[in-house]
């Protein structure tokens, strides 16, 4: 059993945590923190823990929370995170952050998508970048992961192994993203409230959205040569889950059924990346940690699909699957089996 | 053509008000104010206006918009009404209130239900109650008319005919309420975001909504007699729309045939209430003015079903009404006809 | 390990079956069939099944059901069932029904109820129904299991301590109930179309929904006494969760604390009811196998909320605690642990 | 007053027809027909109609169509328009066709992409294709008017003035276009219930959506150069609205602004069409004969947004514009004012 800790228990982030450290063998979660009040029990946060957690969220110290836990999940807005992420390192605990701080290499791409400076620069270039579908490697050797964006997870994991392969060209790839709208998280903002919401779909941050150069940076990784995106979120009226439509341009002609074999190859070893031969729809993968992906032609134009839940995939569960892998378990347990 | 201001112009009721008065032949709208920030144009706060309307949000004096306006149709909040309203008046202004503000009779049960002193409370008493199926010979004559609440009216059109008529105890009346999230207004709230509401349906505000003294005044009018009511709302993962199931207890055995021509005889001159056969469902009466009222014994207990769109027969469509009853015109302008 | 066969295997409640199955570390399913078309792939039917099973639907015979499977889950329509089963119990099969078929216990009432004779009418009186906090002595002998109605398990869950402690009157209890539109199955019907349904709340089966004699069964045999309710189904546009609004009448004043206290008595060696303080919402109990209940007093009037995702808790789940129970495990196996 | 017929009374077509009819002081509804069962009165086809016609849908002879109507509004699937349209015209109705027969100019197009023969192939080159923004000078001479598909009305009147003026390539444009349930129309299928859409997103008709000719040809007309496009199409779990995000290449540089001016430029004397500033939102849209469309670079890629009701302006509302064309009435009869 591991000693576990969640800083920022009060999102959606942590609440999916919860739900699947409830019936994962090895977790004992001991401590959640919040930055908002003091000591709300985390059933009044969130009621449909009733039953499974008794536990209050606290105003808790860097330092206790180092004294209490092993494993820290860190549910923190960015620039909170790296301000606690450097303490709780030397406390000996390892993280797992699930915040934007830690996923770029690069302090000045930092800077510019995130309008800041970076407080713990050094770091950013030996951190583990979680996606264990193309770093599981380096995984079970890390003190500090940084969990990938929901968006940013559902579109590498569609076009990577055609990247890897050399099938697609590595510039001008169009990311159509459409995404549930639990992706904006849990904090009362006048474009998330339900009749604002519902019945509508529309895209935003268009040209500036933050996942774009985690994207490129990861894609560029797998290619070997610089890839470039125009990534285009939309929001949709549902709680959850992201299709990803893509549209590379093919080096030269292959049949879809060749590009689906490349893709099956590439995930061979990967239990929570499906290639399925249908289009995927995100009711398919929502409450799991699956990933769909498949293709299609339509005339000249490779068409890529990629569904996940924005939250388990996309956030939580993908948490999870790091935590497996840095305590050396099998990357299913308390996913698929416990 | 009539000179109109509305007061609170950036939400959801000001919204609706403003899409019926776009095709409304003798609406001028002339003045919009808003408390909140300077001058943002109507269209840049409801891009849904469009090429409907070119006038700015205003922070304007009650002074100043009795100057432009003829008619004002106050959509602020309670207590900023009552500040309002008496100066409106004063400049000669006829005024639709369609805040909680002058629709209780009695100060002192305002004060019960609201939680703090009415600050006008002489002009309680002569306040016409803007239910035109009700009271609509006092609206011509009125020049401020209380604009009934949502969940008030759609209960009320249900209940009047069998009160009215003596079929049904006045007291132990279950109400049991379903309303869309508009109803909860524009201001974000954590329980109105849509991942909240969304795939969820629950209760709230049980027993002490302040609609329960509304429609308990209104019902007891059409009586004669001291009604009382046990009222129960829900939220409903939808933008609009209410439903009311009333279970009252039948004074003696009746035909549903019987209470449903007794329904109809009492709305025989009321284009806006449907007395219908089916049970009724709110799309059949979302983005009209219409209210559809049925009903049905099941075994020895009726029930009454009666639904609205919150938004407009229960908020900027009975305004509009109580609008052409005021100018006597044909109440259906706009709304109807045009 | 134990075999298991699903007959009927292309409905929701199949799928949420073998999501279910796919976890639970007792459950070795080996048959699946269908009556509608030969041999499609269950990830053919249920595209969120890839990777977790490989398993054709087929048409098979009962007798070569019986000859793969120990435990059958008969998730066929009513009267399919009562037409397999006895030859499935004949086979040695142990055997949880999902149909209504075996949860009346007299076959008068069926008919009444079912408008057709039952043809196995000897075993309705032996047949155990499987409402574990009820019944639960009784599943573990049972070689015939009845799972419950989802309305029935969410409506007698939340009255059944209040009666069984004589806390309210036996008779004219209302229930308001609020389901989502998965209750109504997975074969196309004008209703349940998406645009038929969302944006949209209204009642139906008022005074003739087959549940009513099944909630009013469980709750005399509780209560003592001949229990007798108003049912009063309503259709709202989500796609899981019940919410059951009930009204009974106290017997004595009595305090909400002491209502609470004896609803938690009642259940302390049950761990999927949790009464709760807050006012149920269904979003705190999809996706689990909980039931969240509570109660209000609103004015005089007692007012008991009860929750349950119609597809766990009434059905589902219901159906592998029982499954859990007849095989002797921890009823939580792969509910809550695994 | 025009003499109306509505052919296929029972769709949602024909629903949104008669509620915007219901307004039009120069439409007198005069039959109604169906080719299900005999003679339902409309409101019991169509609740929301209750108080607004009083007609049955009948099963009429086209002959018996033309006897009584001046103007049919033909919303039957496609086929059955082509075998009643050349009677209608023979009996000397002037007709608005709202199926797909007559909107391709070729008949062998209309073969490749229909699987089938057309069997009124000379008429296909002289009908008036029924989108005012493009034909509107041919629109008031005809006798028969194809009304567009929804995608391609909403894709079109993004692409046109880009088109139009020569500023974007003709080829590779990527159409990735998103709509609500509705326009998969409102025969029961597996694929349009409420739990299979709600909570999910996914594409269809990847390569083979029968939009994709009527798109380019209207697209090349306009360009005066064969265009070519991808068409996505995707569905949403919404009733209404669509929203296509198009993908263009520039032909050189261009500021967003330039781009904008000359849009608003291309439809200066369309009330319909609104260029805004904001990305569109389809709740900005529906229940409005609105089409909203702007545009934004994203790093190099021009991205295109246009978005629309697919019920009004992609269906019944373009339909009673081309009437008020048709009848030399103002285009926004009915519509925006009346």
């Amino acid at each position: 059993m591991t000693r576990i800790a969640i800083l920022g228990a009060t999102g959606y982030t942590a609440l999916e945590l919860l739900k699947i450290l409830a019936r994962h063998p090895q977790a004992d979660v001991v401590a959640l923190t919040t930055r908002q009040r003091a000591n709300p029990h985390i059933t009044e946060v969130h009621p449909a823990l009733s039953g499974l957690f008794d536990l209050p969220c606290e105003m808790l110290s860097h330092q206790e929370v180092g004294k209490r836990a092993e494993v820290v999940f860190c549910a923190l807005p960015h620039t909170a995170s790296m301000e606690a992420i450097p303490q709780l390192l030397a406390c000996g605990c390892r993280v797992i952050d699930l915040s934007a701080d830690y996923r770029l290499n690069d302090p000045g791409v930092y800077e510019e998508w995130y309008g800041h400076v970076h407080t713990d620069p050094t770091r950013l270039s030996t951190t583990v970048y979680g996606l264990p579908e193309i770093y599981r490697d380096r995984i079970p050797r890390a003190d500090l992961v940084a969990n990938p964006g929901c968006y940013t997870s559902t579109s590498i994991l569609g076009l990577a192994p055609l990247l890897a392969n050399d099938l697609i060209e590595p510039d001008g790839i169009i990311i159509d993203a459409k995404s549930g709208i639990s992706g904006a998280g849990r904090s009362p903002k006048p474009g998330t409230l339900f009749a604002e919401c519902n019945e509508s779909v529309t895209a935003y941050g268009i040209g500036n959205h933050r996942h774009t150069p985690e994207i490129e940076q990861v894609l560029s990784d797998v290619a070997g040569t610089p890839v470039r995106v125009t990534f285009n979120p939309h929001l949709m009226p549902m709680n959850r889950g992201i299709l990803c439509t893509m549209y590379p341009r093919l080096k030269e002609n292959q049949s879809v059924d060749d590009l689906l074999a490349a893709c099956r190859e590439f995930y061979k070893h990967h239990p929570f990346v499906r290639v399925v031969d249908s289009i995927p729809a995100t009711k398919n993968v929502t409450h799991s940690n699956f990933c769909d992906i498949s293709l299609r032609m339509n005339r000249d134009q490779l068409v890529v699909f990629s569904a996940t839940d924005n939250l388990i995939k996309g956030g939580s569960g993908v948490a999870i699957q790091n935590f497996n892998l840095m305590m050396e378990l099998d990357e299913r347990t308390g996913l698929l089996s416990c």
